[in-house]
């Protein structure tokens, strides 16, 4: 019998393997030439510099909580990490928020240079999509996944979330807009992980709903979390320096709520998260650790 | 009776109304936020300001040829067209090209600003993708498509080229290289429309070759008179400064085989081009006349 902590190893192994036999370059024989050796070194950099895999990890248990099976759920999962990487890529670019470090490592511009860096992104973007396209699932299900995931990832997703952290900068933002803007940036992309795992293992219409209302709310809570670890957080564990927010005088839960109210709502959202999985009975075990553990992590 | 003139402006009218209707922000009504518009506003500017629309035209040619119906193409059309000018709003970008100037028009980051622009892109790749998943086409043509698209467009396609152009600046490349670098960064994507209008009509596989020939082929003929008339042309009709390959020191057709070699090539592979269409009979007349007209024009 899985612990939570075995499980997510086992989830995480999986998807690594995956995630490494889908890219190896043989796997492209006769579609390839310099230009694609040299833009997929700089994919698979960024890539393989994966950090807790979460929204592949919610893809893949969503898909065996509905199905029973979650490798059926491989293909959509990895399509996410790609456009979640892809994003990664661009967001440290000089122009979006000029970051020379992802998790302890160069930035992938910094190895590789802004133009390939660019192009990186701009094919892992197009990768995403056809590695759903190519997977086995049934037409139907590739089709939904893609119109989620395009949805999550383009102007009314991550993208329109983008646009509005720029705008935000340097101005006071009130909580409403905060919200707006983080459900975009990151929410959605969540969301579509849940849902797709959802299309991976053929669920109803309730299942589906509860899927929405689980994620949404381990989304938001993620963020909230993320503001609180800025300020109280242990810069060894989290591997990354506190206080970039307030150095950087943008508007945060923290700012907004203060630090008890702050925690008072991540628990709440965690909460109501938890609450929408018990249509899915006992079996949700594993989803519940995970939104607690989300809100009591560390890094 | 329609001639080539004629025939070939209703394309381009019913392909700009299709492409404004499909982008009207009223459509993403409920999915909209200040994001949304301010990408979308970054997004019309460049996808309005088109040029002779020559894949969208392909691609609702080939469908009309192979099933009567060129409109059952016109949701891939939209799609390839949404592809082609987040590559040229990407490629404009200080840290790519450089240019200031599209179409005699601002380019994208000048108006908006690098980061924006950036986002502008990212944001239509998705969209592309979105706008075939959404499509009423069936889902067997909807994957299809994708899968060629997302070919075409990603790390075995253009954006491979991209990287091989990057890596050809300022050194001699021999004819192979260049011929193999303006296949994946232009020719796949234009072989990518004349197949993906013949998913939409249903095409059986001897159409799909007789595609793909003729596409292959026109695709790098174009490429050769870019060249030629980079040398030959006349600026006022062509809305650009001539000489600018020879100023940016670059290995062109015309730099390897003189301009006689170049023309000669050129009209070779149009009429191989030419050849390949006796599978659709007389009613490639229109094919037949697009590529004679792309290898005698003027800008």
């Amino acid at each position: 019998m899985d612990n939570f902590d075995s499980l997510y190893s086992r989830y995480l192994d999986e998807f690594n393997d995956f995630l490494q036999s889908r890219t190896d370059i043989k796997k492209f024989e006769g579609r390839d030439s310099d230009g694609f050796y040299s833009v997929m070194e700089a994919i698979t950099y960024s890539l393989a510099n994966g950090g807790k895999r979460i929204r592949p990890v919610i893809a893949l248990e969503f898909c065996r909580l509905c199905s029973g099976d979650h490798t059926d759920a491989l293909d959509f999962a990895l399509a996410i990490e790609m456009i979640h990487t892809y994003s990664l890529i661009h967001d440290d670019l000089p122009c979006m928020d000029d970051d020379d470090l992802r998790r302890g490592k160069p930035s992938n511009h910094i190895v590789y240079g802004y133009a390939n860096a660019l192009l990186a992104g701009d094919g892992l973007q197009a990768l995403a999509f056809e590695t759903i396209a190519r997977s086995e699932l049934s037409d139907d299900k590739k089709t939904a996944a893609i119109t989620l995931l395009a949805d999550a990832a383009g102007p009314c997703g991550m993208v329109a979330g983008q646009a509005m952290d720029l705008d935000n900068e340097n101005k006071y933002i009130g909580l409403d807009d905060l919200k707006a803007t983080d459900s975009l940036k990151t929410g959605k992309l969540i969301t579509a992980s849940a849902l797709m795992g959802c299309i991976a293992g053929s669920a109803d219409r309730e299942k589906f709903l509860a899927a929405e209302t689980y994620s949404k709310n381990i989304g938001l809570a993620f963020q909230i979390v993320d503001d609180i670890l800025d300020v109280t957080g242990d810069e060894s564990k989290l591997g990354k320096p506190v206080g970039s927010d307030e150095i950087s005088g943008k508007s945060t839960y923290v700012t907004l709520l203060g630090i008890d109210e702050a925690k008072r709502l991540a628990k709440e959202l965690t909460t109501e998260a938890v609450r929408a999985l018990t249509v899915f009975g006992d079996d949700a075990w594993f989803l519940e650790e995970l939104a607690s553990k989300l809100l009591y992590r560390e890094s």
